[in-house]
Order: C-alpha cells, then sequence, then structure tokens
C-alpha cells in the first residue's frame, strides 16, 4: 500500500451551506461536533469460535477504521458487539482512548417487529457530546446503522439539532443481496419482516407478488435466522411458479451463498437450491413477480 | 496498519451447496471463474481538476482494491471511467496486468428512463471468459454495480449458467442517503427516476406521498443533477408540509451536503436548507409522509 496517500480524515467542518447562511448560530454550529454514521461488519454471530476474526478491510474502508479509532463517544444498538468491533478496529489502528474509556450508550430496544425507537428520546440528552463539540458514532449490530436497525430517531434529531450528520461506506446486506440477486436494481422495496402467523405471511406474501408485478419491482424481505427455512418454504409455497426468487445468506461472509432462480426451479430441487437453510447465519429474500 | 492480517483475496470457490450436491457439473463449476461485483466510488464528475483524486480507500475495502486489481476481464458500464477508477487502484496496489492488457466491455446503454438492459444480450458470450475459467468483474460508473443502474441482466444470467456471483462491499448512494436521512430505514421503496412532465411529475409524487403515508414506507428517487434543482422545487411544491424531506448530495465527497427537515420547514428557507442544488453533484431525494 502507497504510503503518498493523504491523510483521510476529515474536520467535521459544518456542511457548505451552512457557512453561507446568514443566521447567528454559526459559530456555535462550528464548534458542534458530527454524528458519524459506523458501519459494522456482516459476520455477527458467525465469526470462528478459534483463531482470529477475518479482516475488518475485507468490507470496511480505512476511513471508517480511522475514524471509528478516532471516536471516543458511542451510541449503539448492542453495547458488546459494539466493543467487539471496536477491539477488531485496534488490531489494525490505534484507539484514540482505551476501549475502558470510551462512553458507550446503547439504544433503547425496539419492540417486535421493527418499529421505531425511542419516538420519545430526548435528542439533547444523547447528542449531548456533540452538541458539546465532541464527535458521536452511531453503530449497530451489523451493517450500516438506521437501515434495517434502530437509530433512524437520533439521526432525525441530529438533523433537526443543527448537526452534521456523516455517513460512512461499508456493506449493506440488502444493497449486496440486490446487486447479488440480478434481480430489478432500478426499483425495489424493502418490507422488513412479515407477520409470523401462517395465513397472514402467506396473504403478505400474496400482496407483496402483486405489487412486485404491477411495478416490476423487486420485493426484500428479512427473517430472523432460525426461521428462514419456513420463510423458504412459505415463499416456495405461495409465490407464484415464474416469480423469480434469490435468498442471499451469509454475505462476505465463509459461509456466502446467492442463488437465484425461478420459484419452479427451487421447487424442483436440485442445482445446487438450499432447500434448508442455516438457522444461525443471516439471510435476504427477494422477489421479483413477472 | 497491522502486517500479522490474513491475506484477504479468496478463490473463487463453487458455493457450499454446490459442492455438496449430487450433480455432474460439479468438476466444471469448479473450474468456472465468478463474477465479482466491484463497486465504485460516488465521485464521478466530482474530481478536482488538478492535484490527486481523493483517495480511494476512503470509500472501498482492500478486498475491493485487491480483487480489481487481481482482474483482467471486466464488463462495465462506462469504459472510460473503468479505466479511471483502475487507474487510482494501481495507485495503492500493482495490477496483475497493465491496463491496455485488460479486456474492458461496455454494456449496451440502457434506454431513457431505466429500463432493464440487454433482455436480449447473450449471456455466454459476455460471460464466455467466466465459462472458460477467469473471474470477471462488473463495474458502473459509482456505487454498486446493479443497484439503481445497468448490469442486472448479466448476473442473472451469471446465476442461470451456475457461475458464483460475489458481491464487493462499497458505497451505496441510496443506503449512505437513507441512514443519514433520519428517516424510515425498517420500510421503504426506490423508485428511481420521476417523470419529467411536469404535471405527471406532480401526479406521481402525490401518489407516492399517498403510499408513503399509508406503509410508512420511505420513498427514494434520483434525478439527473442538471435537473435537481427543478426537482426540489417540484417536491416543496406537491408534498404536504409535514411531509418530512431529506436532499443528500455529493455523498462521501468534499461537497457532502445532507438535510432532513419538514417540507414546511423548507419552505419557510434558512437553517442552512439550499434552496438551489448544483448542477451537476449527484443528488437523492428522499421523502417521509406522516
Amino acid at each position: 500500500m502507497s504510503d503518498s496517500a493523504q491523510p483521510m480524515r476529515k474536520e467535521c467542518a459544518p456542511p457548505v451551506s451552512a457557512q453561507r447562511a446568514d443566521r447567528s448560530g454559526d459559530e456555535a454550529a462550528a464548534r458542534q461536533g458530527c454524528l458519524w454514521l459506523m458501519p459494522n461488519t456482516l459476520d455477527l454471530g458467525l465469526l470462528p469460535a478459534e483463531g482470529p476474526a477475518p479482516d475488518l478491510r475485507q468490507v470496511l474502508p480505512q476511513q471508517a477504521l480511522e475514524v471509528a479509532a478516532g471516536l471516543t463517544h458511542w451510541v449503539v444498538e448492542n453495547a458488546r458487539s459494539a466493543r467487539a468491533l471496536l477491539k477488531r478496529v485496534a488490531t489494525l489502528q490505534p484507539l484514540a482512548q482505551p476501549l475502558q474509556a470510551q462512553v458507550i450508550r446503547e439504544l433503547p430496544r425496539p419492540r417486535k417487529g421493527g418499529e421505531r425507537t425511542a419516538a420519545a428520546l430526548d435528542a439533547r440528552d444523547w447528542l449531548a457530546p456533540a452538541l458539546a463539540g465532541q464527535d458521536i458514532g452511531l453503530m449497530s449490530e451489523a451493517g450500516l446503522p438506521a437501515v434495517a436497525d434502530p437509530g433512524a430517531a437520533l439521526v432525525e434529531a441530529a438533523h433537526g439539532l443543527g448537526l452534521r450528520v456523516r455517513p460512512l461506506s461499508g456493506p449493506s446486506s440488502l444493497m449486496l443481496a440486490l446487486a447479488a440477486s440480478g434481480l430489478n436494481g432500478q426499483s425495489f422495496t424493502f418490507v422488513g419482516y412479515l407477520p409470523t402467523d401462517t395465513q397472514a405471511r402467506a396473504q403478505r406474501i400474496r400482496a407483496l407478488e402483486v405489487a412486485s408485478r404491477q411495478a416490476g419491482q423487486t420485493q426484500l424481505l428479512i427473517e430472523t435466522p432460525y426461521r428462514n427455512s419456513a420463510m423458504l418454504a412459505a415463499l416456495l409455497q405461495t409465490l407464484q411458479p415464474a416469480t423469480r426468487l434469490c435468498v442471499a445468506s451469509g454475505l462476505t461472509t465463509a459461509v456466502e451463498q446467492i442463488h437465484t432462480a425461478e420459484v419452479a426451479r427451487w421447487r424442483r430441487g436440485g442445482a445446487g437450491l438450499p432447500t434448508q437453510l442455516a438457522s444461525d447465519v443471516p439471510a435476504v429474500f427477494l422477489f421479483l413477480a413477472r
């Protein structure tokens, strides 16, 4: 790797528009910290029991490692997994402060089914370090924060308080799955989790398939890993034979599998198409009706 | 940076399921190359006129640089921008073959409005190097290939031919915008481009706003940069005052700007909210109705 590259950590300057704006808060804004959106890996629960964890540089850019190493204040989905990531960062990039000295706050748990957290979150409290000039990192257990994960309310609050929000590039299981599916990437919908009740789930799948056909829109959904096989069975039972189905699991990890075929083909089996999915490997399900 | 990290380039082995499958094509599959989905930066058209381009490691993980440097066969949206990226890769990672010796094929141009390319693409021809054992890289002009970009037909064809598809982590302007918007990341739709006719566009915006309200779903759309200001004006004119609107432009670049506020707030102006957008900076527009 070349040593001639420029240093990558940028100052959290106020956005250009704020610099130009003729408002009185300019100097205060310039002293505020910003909210960095720190990507996480997609290997939660998939690390080898022994030996070193996979190199973070497989999925995270150097800038994310440098920013993470420089932060001392965090708001996270899960403190334990956040510390685990920072330990891996520390093997590549010295931390500005030892892990024990970092301020790591956990977001309140969302209710089952993906409800947004923290409508009632006291933003001035959670974002106090940034208001006082310290950068804050937002991190979820896997992938990009606030995408299929909690944290959006905090980001919205940051905008409301005039803080700069700075997303860092990293792996998104939804977009990696979409790109690798070969299904329509020009029009797509992510619907989160489906109902777990069998009848309600089948009904929802049928409604999504109709919407997919009408709009030519790829439908993306996720499931709790231990229900992955049940979800695959439900999709194969409910979708039309000509609908194309993709299952992408363990993305970016050693157990990555990505399969796309028509439902009729999945039903016949063989050709490397799985009939069961691992109950501990996160999967994204995608389909596109004809 | 530690030297103790494991080498990151993985062999393009057939997926685990294919290894297990009792079908006759196993040995042939093991000799096939795979289709790597190579992410690009988001700074197309935004590079400084003089001086070095920004360090690729700001947005691309080391694995993507290593894989890109090792490939010799490419299918790309635009050959010129693909060569430009490979030149930047070469400053960090020696290329397996000089640029002039690389085989770089351009995808047929999509028709205006985001129609999928290459329904009639001769997959066996385009994927011939992989069928003969050479890895191929698929790359678009910005971000992840086949997401809001051409290439999906090629990816689908690769699945149909039993080739392994391997997505590499990289920046997705849609997901960075979604994460940084603070809008709902648990349910969202990307609709691509809207009609350019004023009436048709307003009608479509209203329909999307109704859908957003009914499903609590963030709507994402893009526009050709020179029409960005017209799109912002149309959104501000058409959306309800309580709808939250985010404009995220120049993501990951020096001119990055991300603003989220209610439409009523945007209409009042000030608070750093832009009234015009640069006509040469890619933007993502997002909104969530109440």
